[in-house]
């Protein structure tokens, strides 16, 4: 295994911990663990600790999540739209809902110092890719500026919360509610 | 301060907790100073421990919001919507982001025991219940089954799901965006 190999697989492993346990529950030393890694070298990968290794964590799932909706959204909003949330819908049921967004998970445990702010920073980009991805594509096929912008925030807002929603009640009928509703809204605004 | 008085402050300061760091993260013996209560006497009210403080929590959560919510929606789902939104929007700039829901945190934590189930399943009654007022408002106000209860869960989820993006953000924009939304939705829906 490269170095490359195995800090990436501390990065994935840490991704898929906190979209199950969140933050505070995650540790490194299981991280570590998990990606069958030395609990040493962790820290020569991550000098900063648990706090950087979960920054990269949340930008390692927004730029999976970002890559897929790029290349869906070339087809259109409702294209995209449809693989987000198929997307969501997989993890859910791969996991009998036991894993959710990592992204939304690191956003709800209160940032009390610094460090931890990076983590919510990170937080804060992701979102705001989709949404600037989706406003873009939308944008794109006609839609006015500030409905655009509008219609990508409830988009990302709403399968987030979907999810949470999805866990709670072991179900996925929250989330095809949800979509739905986004995809009679999208094919109306950009169809 | 009577047994009564104590329980519920220990219920409401569970609540809030939970909200602002998650449920892992929230420690009974911390509820109990919080509360300023002796920490054995939590044991005495809640014999379940931590996991059954966490379930009232949610429920009181639940019901909190819930009876705003019933009120509001006596003057049409729209007022309802308003009113829910309104009072995630005070959570977040009253707290300075560093506050949530507790029903979406104890959600997306994942659920080993039996005892955190019983946390899960009364997040999910609260979800369902809220749902259920919202639809219930709709179908009286003329939508369609199927429609209401769409429109239903999709509020829900996306007014969780901009907290979470609000919180990572440090910004009211996604939940305003959201409303936006939400609001010309339920207007041609019921208006």
């Amino acid at each position: 295994m490269t170095e490359a190999d195995a800090r990436r697989r501390l990065v994935a492993g840490a991704a898929d911990m906190i979209r199950r346990r969140g933050l505070n529950a995650t540790s490194i030393r299981e991280v570590a663990k998990h990606a069958a890694t030395p609990l040493g070298s962790t820290y020569h990968y991550f000098p900063g600790g648990k706090q950087q290794l979960a920054a990269e964590a949340v930008r390692f799932a927004g730029e999976t999540v970002g890559r897929m909706l790029a290349g869906q959204l070339a087809a259109g909003p409702v294209d995209g739209l449809r693989a987000f949330l198929a997307l969501w819908r997989e993890v859910l049921v791969g996991s009998e809902f036991r894993a959710g967004c990592p992204v939304l998970a690191v956003s709800v445990e209160e940032a009390p110092d610094e460090d931890r702010l990076a983590v919510l920073t990170a937080a804060a980009a992701v979102f705001d890719g989709w949404e600037t991805q989706l406003a873009d594509s939308l944008r794109d096929h006609g839609v006015a500026d500030g409905e655009a912008e509008e219609l990508a925030t409830l988009v990302v807002a709403a399968a987030e919360g979907a999810v949470a929603l999805c866990r709670a009640q072991r179900s996925t009928v929250p989330l095809d509610r949800v979509a739905a509703r986004l995809e009679s809204l999208l094919t109306a605004a950009a169809g």
